[in-house]
Formats: structure tokens, sequence, C-alpha cells
């Protein structure tokens, strides 16, 4: 990461592209066709963005070979339009570094574990024998419990909380204000009210697992919540205790995932999505934004629960109409057993 | 703001309202009819609140002139009742005020730039070449990132999270643990799993906004995500990267907004709604409750897309026909067909 | 709470329980059958678990009097098998305990009254005229604002937020992220945009309640928001001003709760609920995962609004149907219209 200019040449390289234009423009960030300066570079994954070609500014323009003959100006031709933007999105983040090593106002435990490469930001409080990484950054505010631990290079924004036990692998990044190994909801009902199940189990996320801001992710009852490799959630996720999330899935924003459900691998949840306990979703399942999953599915598909979008005076019309549905399946069924009886007897059309 | 005693004939200055009754009555809060003290300042803005005015032991009423033969003890005659209520609400807020300066605490970095009277509390992290602006207040733990921005007057409670680039307006609130600034979910699916799209746009908040508690608001992709002037904001909202809110527009609890998408001015969005990615809402829309909104539109109206709440026997029943309604609908087809055949051929009613 | 090794003969005591086996084996956890070592303790609440024993390796059972004779090994025979699991859960608990007195990083008004056995963790801010009892536990990062009070023994994870004069009783949990006593969601609309009406009520939090991680609840606009005792929240749930919830109900994750609503006790309310300001809803009543409630009800009931889930394609040819269904339901009543004209003039059927 950092905040500096880069030659074409140096990009062309970086992206093991192909250059045809000026290897010695100097590029300082990246924008979009219609925004870009001579100084940022763009990129052209799809022919709708062909028409701001002629009219931008942009310094220099990724794409690929399909599209290489409609731009004159500077261009990085690639196998992999979009791939090859996010590769080069990395060169241009803006976050700081945070300085190597433990800052004054950290609190952190005698018996905890810090490699000498980490950065501790103001006010983090790390518990006893926990384990913080090489390269790892830990922002201010960050509550790391007892035992837990932070494997190299994760980044942790400020004010994340962090339980005691849970391990988090490399490479991962997670956003302000998203807490992990919080108690999963279990409880006895008694007669004298609800008797808490302490949840003795732990969180394991494995390498390069993105999780967004103001997430929940509760550690397991007994056994482990186990968000595995390559795993990317969004933001407002809550994802509760003894959930298994497979290889490479994706789960979009204000998604909710009961206790004990098993989500396969490659699988896309888009927004909203509620999730049952105690199902197991295939591998590559598809949900649409809002579903609300009740059931497990052994086969990948691509599933949906939400009616459409209606004009409000027609929603309450036809609204009603769902509450008669049985009914109204009923009242077709005495037509057709009263038509039958009126049509001559030949073989039915199906 | 303050916590202290007025007359009544304060109060109808302040309100610039008609006054009947004591002039010297000294009020020190509010509370409804049901629940005021002769202290204590009610109001009437229905009819059905009408009922409590004669066992009500309140000090003063503010109603409007239609009401105000209704009572006969003192009241502030004004124009808009619910809005005159709403100012002066002002004047009893009980949140104390933050002592004006750095806490010693707090860890500020040398390139910020604070103002004078801003008041910074205890533990908060401000960021190198951060503005804090006149007048501001930041509670507790709050964390300000590099080359943030907070205009002048505006309030933030405690750990709250700013990121790096991100612009607050002036007069804002923001509630705790709204984090403002972290990464939209961007990420190019490569062979090797997703790989991150660096979130290089920042955030806008325009004047007068109000945030509240645990929402997150992502930056931009490329961009800035835009909230203007005068937008509301309830709890655990979700704003993805590049989403636009047109002004005035208010977002209730627990709705998730996809990336890209446009919200125009005044628009009205009900508790739990999703909004879809990538598209447009035009100004004055209102969106009931739970609605999945899939499909932008380009004039004002009224939308829903919720099915009833049933009791869940009947539930199962229409449950199970709602997966039948194609066939249902097919089998109606061919009942009419099979009808005709039967009438006699006269012109049909429509 | 600790983390400690107890005899059969403990933990039979401990649990009122029939001991059928070896006394003086120890146990150091809790694990289910599959995974258990022989120090550790497994319980059979159900048929299906019976399956199991034969192979588990497991150093002891919990049981109930109809499943004792299915096992050879030690057993611990109770009345209720997963209330005795929950009691028992409560000896392994992980969680350190914080030590008593203030940690010197934490900043407490002078005003504020910390019982002496009490536990403020590093970086906590206490404000004037707090109130923290006997045995509370803030963990690190907590804000408790001014006239606040927290009763005995309640445990408060890192980085909550309690905002100025909220009020949480006895031998309460609060996770990590929670926000309590945020302001509610009011503004009078004017011609100028929205006026914040300033929320003056507080939140009242009753004995024994549970709240989850990063879960919103808003002090109320006039008068409080008011948790009884004994209910249990789950994660990233949003409950508004005013709202009440009775005794020992429980909100499970992703639930918002709009302002004014009224739930009765020993109600349930599944994941991602959705329930509409204003309503009441009746004691012991439950509500499946996802419902939109916007009706209340007077009597105990199990309600339910969302479709089921179907293939996407599926989905869409019945979702087209759902936007018709008024329509059809005509249909259907023409139909029958007409059938009657060409059937013979006989008693109808029912």
């Amino acid at each position: 990461m950092g905040n500096t200019e880069r030659s074409l040449s140096e990009l062309t390289e970086y992206l093991d592209a192909e250059l045809i234009g000026d290897a010695e423009h100097r590029i300082s960030g990246i924008a979009d066709l219609q925004c870009a300066s001579t100084s940022e570079l763009s990129f052209v994954n799809q022919e709708s963005y062909l028409q701001y070609l002629p009219q931008s500014a942009t310094g220099a323009v990724i794409l690929n070979a399909d599209f290489a003959d409609k731009y004159a100006g500077n261009k990085l031709v690639v196998a992999n339009t979009y791939l090859a933007y996010a590769k080069v999105s990395a060169l241009f983040e803006s976050l700081s570094e945070l300085p190597v090593g433990i800052h004054p106002t950290a609190v952190v435990a005698s018996s905890a574990n810090i490699a000498s490469n980490a950065a501790i930001g103001a006010h983090c409080v790390i518990g006893e024998q926990a384990h913080i990484a090489s390269g790892v950054r830990l922002y201010s505010g960050v509550s790391v419990g007892d035992r837990a631990s932070i494997d190299s290079n994760t980044l942790v924004h400020p004010n994340v909380v962090v339980y005691h036990g849970v391990s988090i692998g490399k490479n991962c990044v997670i956003h302000s204000g998203t807490v992990i190994g919080s108690d999963g909801f279990g409880f006895a009902p008694s007669r004298d009210g609800w008797t808490k199940i302490h949840q003795l189990g732990g969180v394991i996320i494995g390498d390069k697992v993105e999780v967004g801001s103001n997430c929940s992710i509760d550690r397991g009852a007994l056994g482990n919540t186990v968000i595995a490799d390559g795993v990317i959630i969004d933001n407002l996720v809550h994802i509760a205790h003894n959930v298994k999330i497979g290889k490479r899935s994706a789960i979009a924003g204000c998604v909710g995932i009961a206790g004990s459900a098993i989500i396969g691998e490659n699988c896309t949840v888009a927004g909203a999505v509620a999730i049952n306990g105690h199902i197991s979703i295939a591998d590559n399942s598809h949900f649409h934004g809002g579903t609300i999953v009740t059931k497990g599915n052994t086969e990948a598909g691509v599933f949906a629960s939400t009616p459409p979008m209606q004009d409000v005076k027609k929603w309450r019309r036809n609204s009603v109409r769902y509450t008669q549905l049985d009914e109204m399946s009923n009242r077709i069924k005495q037509l057709e057993k009263q038509l039958k009886s009126l049509l001559p007897a030949e073989p039915e059309e199906k």
C-alpha cells in the first residue's frame, strides 16, 4: 500500500499487461472515465462504458483486447479487466500505515505475545496470553481478549472487539465496530425464566477473510463457530453460534445466519437474507436479497422468496387475496369438478 | 441546551406562541398529559389526547387554536403543535455539555487542526491532518481518521468511528457505535477467490444530518458515498459504497441500501426496508416497512412488498398455494376457455 | 465461574442429580458426545443423540430417567437435562474475571459512585453521578453517561455505550458494541426540513436481562423505554424509543421493534422479525422468522408472514401472479357466476 505516483510502465509490469501508449506517463490514482483527470487511471469492463471514452480526460485505460481498438489514448490491455482494477487499487490505498510497536496508551497484559513488528494502536487492550503475530495492525481502541490469537498481517480497524479465545487467521481485514466471540443466544427455559447456557466454544476465522463494520460473530456453545478461508462478509451481519461458512462464500449486508447453520463453499448470499438455524446449504448456492431461507438444500441452485414490490393500492388488494389463496384454490377445484360434469366425456387436455 | 426552569412567558416568547394563563408559572420539563406534574409542559396535537385533559395535572399545554377552548388551564397556542413541541424539547435536553478543550487522555496527531472551542473527550484518537471545527463535541472513545473533517457544532457520541478522509458537515449528530467510512464490499472474483478492490473514495455527509447508533456507512469505491443536508437516519442502518441520499430523506431502523443506489430528496423509507444496488428512487417516494425494493422508480409513489401476517396454520396453507400460483392462473385460463365453449356466443362482459 | 476440574460427585451435588458411576472421575469441560474426551461431560436430551453413545469417549453423560438404561458408563440422572446442562455450563465458563477496582486508565467523574468491589476496566469512562453497584464488571472501553446506574453483579463487555440517565438492573449481561440510550428517531417535519425532538426520556432495563452484541436500545422521547426482568435479546436488535418488552420475552437476532410498541410477557420473536410501532402484542405470542408484524394482537398465537423460498425460476413466475391475485380472484368469481347459469338450479354444495 501507499499513495504515490506510478508510471504506466510500472503499472504495466505490476499488472502483467500490454501497454499501448506513453510508458513514462504518471498516474496518481483511479477514477471512472467521467471524472478522471490526466493523472488518473480508468477502466472499461463493459460495453456501456465505451460511450464515455471520447470525452474522458483519463490518463490511461485498463481494458481487454476486445475493446482495445475503441480507444486511441494510453491503454493497458489485460485478460481480466476487473481483476486488474482490483489489483491496481491496492497501489493507491489511502489508509495510512500504523507505526510498528505498541502505542504508549495501549494496555497489554504481561503474558501477551506481541510480534516485534506488529502495530498496536492507541487505547488498545490486549488480554493475557493473547497472541498478536507479525505484521498485524490493530488500529485504536481494539480489544483483544485473553488467549485470543490474530495471525500475521491481519488488519483490525478501530474499536473492534475480539473476545477471549477467538482465533483469526492471516491477511484478514476486520472493520470497525465488529464484535467477534460474543456469547451465542443459548438459554434453557425453566420455571424461573431463562437459564443462561454459558458459551464455552470459540470462533475460528481462516485466512484472507474480510469482515465489514458492525458485524456480530458469536462464539460456539460447545465447539466453534467457523469462518473458512477467503470468506467475505459485508456490514451489519449476524452470525450465530456454531455456524460454519465454507471457503470463499460471500455474505452481503444485513444478513442474519441462525445457530448451527452450515453454509457451503462459494455461496453468495445477497443483502438482508435470513438463514434458519440447523440447516445445511450446498456449495455454490445463491440467495436473492431478502430471502428467508427456512430449509437447507443439497444441490446448488438460485433461490428467492420475496414477493414483488407494488404500488401500495395494488399491494393492499393483492395482499387480501394472499390470505384467501387456499380458498381460491379450492374454488378452482370446485369449478373444475362442476365444469367436468357439463363437458362431453372426452379425454381431458393437460 | 440546558436543564433549567423556564417561565411560561419565556416559553411563549421562544415559541412565538400566544399565552393564555399564568405568565409566571415555571416549567422544568415536558411530559405527556397522563404523567405530567404542575411543573411540566404537555401538548395536544390530536383529538384523541383531549380525553386526558380533565384529569391532567400538567402545568401548561401546547395546542393550536382549534383545541384552545377545550382546556381551561395554562395554554400556549401555536400554529404547529408538534413543531412547537420539537422546539421546546431542545430547552430540556439532559445530555451534559462536554467541556471545551482536549481531554488529557485523548491522542491527537500533531498535524490535526482542532478548533480552540471544540471539545475532545476522553480516549478520543484524532489522526493526521484531521480537522475538527469550532463547537464540535466528540464524546469519549471517538476515533477520527487521518484527513477526516468534522464541521462546526457537530456532536459525536461515544465510540463512533470516522475513517480517514471522511467529511461530516455542520450541526450533525452521530450516535454511538456508528462507523462512517468503512470499506465498501468490493471484490473481484478470480481463480484464487476474491481479490479486494481497495475502496479509494470517501464519504461526504452534509449539514444537519442525524445518524443513529450502530449504523455503517461505507466509503466509495471510486468517488464518494454522499448523504445530503438534512437527512435523518435511524439505528442499525447499512449504507453501502457510492450510495447517494437526497436532502431531507428519512431512513428508519434496520434499513439496508446496497451499493450505488440513488435515493431522491424527501423520501421516507420505513423500517427493515432493503434497497437494491444501482437503482434510482424518485424524490418524495415512500416505502412501507419491510419492503424489498428491487427496482427503481421515476415518479413519486408509495410502495410495499410484504404479504400480510397470518395465523401460522392459515399461513402454511396459503404459502403452499403461493408456490402453485402460476399453475392456478393456468387453471383459471383453462376454465375460461372451456366455459366459453359452453356459453352462448354473446359479447362477453368485461 | 471458573475453569477448574470437578469430580462427578461434586457435579452430582451441584445438579441435585443421581449419580450412577465413578464418583471420583474428574471432569474439566463439556463437549457433545461425538467430540468428548474422558475428561469431558456430555448430555443426551433427545432420542437422536442415543446413536452416538456407543462410540463416545465421554467421561459422563447427563440424561433423564427414560434414557438412563441406554448407557452403561458414568451418568448423572436429572429431571430436566437441558436445564442441567445450562447450570453446569456456568462451572466451565472461560471468560476471565476482571480484577476488582478501577483501572488506572479509566476516567471516572469525581461525583460517580463506584462500589468498592466493582471492577472498572481499562479506558472506561464513567460520567458524573453515575452509580456502579457492587460486583459490577465493566470490561475495557465501556462508556457510562452521567447519572446512569448499573446495578449489582451486572457484566458489561468491552466498548458498550450506556448513555446518560440509563438504568440497568442486577445480574444482567450486555455484550460488546451494544448502545443503550441513544436518541429515539423523533423529528417534526417543517418547511425547513426535520426539526429534532430531543429525547428526554430514559431506558430502564430490569434484572437478569441479557443483551447481545451491537444492539441499539433508544431512550424514550418522553417517558422511558422499558425492558422487563428476564428478557433475553440476541445480536443486532433495534429497540426504538418507548418500546416496552414484558418479562422473560426472547428477541432473536436482527429484529427491529419500532417506537412505542408494547411486547407482552413470555413472547418469542424469531430472527429478522420487524414489529411496527404503536401496537400491542399479547403475552405468549410467537412470531416466525422474518415476519413483518403490522398489527397487534390481543390473544396469544403463532404468527408468520413470509412466503416460502422457491427456485428462482418458479419464484419469478409465481411472483408475477402475485401481482395479479386480485384479478385472479375476480376471474374466479366471474367463472362461478357464469357456471351457475349453466348448472341445474339445485341447492349448491358448500
